[in-house]
């Protein structure tokens, strides 16, 4: 009954041997009834030869809906090694118009130029034209223009019947949106109620009006939240005087939020491109790289920091038994201040306006951590009978420190935002590295004070 | 056209005049075209006794969609304010299955059974109670019992006249369900097919049958990639001998993800409550304080550890510079790796029985990394004339705690998921001050080693 499938290695070892072989039926045979989805991963495990020669056996439907669904590394060795009319005329013919524009935004100009020429369906090319003409994070980027619409002076005999000639392009069909003789949406109507409804009904005694729609230009992230607030499978796109332009499902949007929280994921965690488990070595290495740099750097310059004061520390080397504590925390507390940032951005609940009423919100909640945190300290340092200069300097120190921490990891990511610079880069490594620092600087400041002063 | 709404506080203190004034049209006036989720947004903003005046003005349908959009602790505090006859005849019997089973799951036993007696429409009842029956993590936790099924022996007349009866429980229509005469699922017939097929056709000509079920036990998460792999507004659930069970929407599966997405991001981010940034200071502090005493305390025991090499501080104090470097580093691998293996468990790209392969990979990254890191370190030291035994003790203890923080950072997460434990309790700040500790020690036992060497 289910066609899911559960990739093994007996599985891609036979398919293989098969390949190898040149036995066209034993490998249509093996993978006649998969989903795309799972062709395209059974590709990835293929060696270069394998792929090609796998992909040269699907039908072109078939062999469109796996190019999409294999990652960009992937598609782009796929299209350089088949011929462009062949690309335009048996690929890109077959694909949504969102899911094209999609996989010509990632091509060269002149490649998609020579792509678009080629194509054999003319209205197709120019919608897929229209698509690409959006920035790719707007509404605009993220739509379809598949639909099916009909006009709200229509009944129902006549709608079914035009709908019949759009829908052959269109696989899903969640809604019927219902627009005026000048294109202009007027609602929507479900294909429920159009079943139910008697056969002479008028669409404009059918349809409702009160719809939620988005605009061209509305930013994709704006787009997510909309759908997800009010559960919606589909969304209809209007241009400035509210003409139907598209549509956009949820499955697309989908795709985007867990593209997003994989990407914030990887910044706290200090990773700096798209991987997955599976990635080669050298993938995985370059990605972790950049971040352990920043953390040497910040380290050599700490090294620096300790070095002008070390004379204190030849004098008081009990100094040096909380600098990790220091440091920690410091890290601890920013990355927790930043991340709540960070995300309150992204789900639209921090308002920009509020800077100031954040920052003082940020600061009771330091402020209650940080004298929780100091006054442990203190007890802690009291009951192992410290040097009262030492004792002094801790509590005080990560008091400071943690205010601080607080109101930097708050500001940086809101500071980028008005930048509009990706706030999630002010998480991770960059955060702790510059609190480490800055951390150790408060704490060899106070603690030169206090053994100055007992 | 659209009726998007953007909340201000000019609305809300608006709102807040109406509902002191008792002044009931002007309230409904401001409320009457809102979204259920924007009326539960605007509750969260009132004060308690203004919330429950407007939640009595609400009718029983709307009432019930706004009751479902509340967060947890909203919701409790609305049901407690409200007579049980009430709740239950006017509210629960309003909701769908799935939503219904949500409220109650959240109730005392006592409470939830003497709803549950109370409600009017029994059978509704009965099907919430099958539901409660579930596990909330799998897949007949996430379904509904809601949907609309034709017999694969009936014609497309027949089905339209029963599917008219059967609708009107159900909100969204994705598909219809095609089941025999045991109630067992043989396909799925989509709405565009059933209009545009000719009246007499039989379903069972009509329906396609290569779909995609789950059974009542199938894991959340594994619904969830499935929904997503496959890019499925609906999934059918069917028991162990395949008779349809209830569906799934994505609407479902979409919240299921992004708060999965957050509790992974605050965790890594240490942040042990989920918290939103307009939450009270009191509840920010509480969610954050666990992590720094858990960072506190490993800053106490580094503390101790360093007192253990006191003796080498004060005869070599320039050891101190680089502690925070080689802590830092710690910390910073130890997330990377960490949250690789949590996202690669996640997303099911990780397989348990490759632990080995697993680890092997990582330590060829660390390998990288570690002699990169090393190797610019000696470089530095070098430059800078350092004392040699102080140069090899970095660039070897540097070399070395990337190799093990590593390690470390990927074996604790994959023994969490063997252990049933939730692997992204891993990452955060119980990785980073686990492998601060480490780091130093290798750093101190590395550095005795080569200052009594040269």
């Amino acid at each position: 009954m289910s066609r899911q499938f559960e990739l093994n290695r007996e599985f891609i070892e036979q398919l293989g041997n098969y390949i190898d072989q040149e036995n066209v039926d034993a490998v249509l045979h093996l993978i006649e009834d998969l989903h795309s989805a799972d062709i395209a991963t059974i590709y990835t495990r293929l060696d270069n030869e394998q792929g090609k020669y796998l992909f040269s056996l699907l039908g072109d439907e078939k062999a469109a809906d796996v190019l999409i669904e294999l990652d960009i590394d992937d598609r782009k060795r796929v299209l350089k090694s088949l011929p462009s009319t062949m690309i335009a005329s048996q690929l890109i013919d077959y694909m949504d118009t969102d899911d094209a524009a999609d996989v010509l935004g990632e091509l060269s100009r002149e490649f998609k130029d020579e792509l678009l020429s080629q194509m054999k369906d003319v209205e197709h090319a120019g919608d897929i034209v229209d698509l690409l003409s959006y920035d790719e994070d707007t509404a605009g980027g993220l739509m379809a223009k598949e639909l099916i619409k009909v006009n709200e002076n229509w009944n129902v005999v006549t709608s079914i019947r035009e709908m019949r000639k759009q829908a052959e392009d269109v696989d899903e069909v969640y809604y019927v949106y219902v627009v005026d003789d000048y294109d202009v949406l007027k609602g929507i109507l479900s294909l429920k109620k159009l079943l139910l409804s008697s056969r002479h009904s008028y669409i404009k005694d059918l349809l409702n009006t009160g719809i939620i729609s988005v605009k061209t230009d509305t930013p994709s992230e704006e787009v997510s939240n909309i759908m997800h607030k009010y559960d919606l499978v589909a969304l209809p796109v209007v241009d400035q005087i509210g003409r139907l332009a598209g549509r956009i499902t949820i499955d697309d949007v989908v795709d985007r939020i867990r593209e997003e929280a994989e990407r914030d994921y990887q910044l706290i965690a200090g990773i700096s491109e798209d991987i997955e488990s599976y990635d080669k070595v050298w993938i995985l290495t370059r990605a972790r790289l950049p971040w352990l740099l920043v953390g040497l750097t910040g380290g050599i310059i700490v090294s620096q920091l300790i070095g002008v004061f070390e004379a204190d520390l030849g004098i008081y080397p009990e100094m040096a038994f909380f600098m990790p504590l220091i440091a920690a925390t410091a890290g601890n507390v920013g990355v927790q201040s930043s991340s709540i940032v960070v995300q309150g951005l992204a789900n639209q609940t921090i308002q920009l306006s509020k800077t100031v009423s954040r920052l003082l919100k940020e600061f009771s909640v330091a402020l209650l951590n940080g004298l929780t945190l100091a006054l442990l300290m203190l007890t802690y340092n009291l009951l192992v009978d410290s040097p009262l200069a030492l004792t002094l300097t801790v509590s005080s120190a990560l008091f400071s420190v943690i205010l601080f921490a607080s109101l930097f990891g708050t500001m940086v990511p809101l500071l980028l935002d008005r930048l509009k610079i990706d706030p999630a880069l002010a998480t991770g490594p960059f955060i702790t590295t510059s609190n480490d620092l800055m951390g150790l600087l408060i704490y060899f400041s106070i603690g030169r004070l206090f053994y100055g002063l007992l």
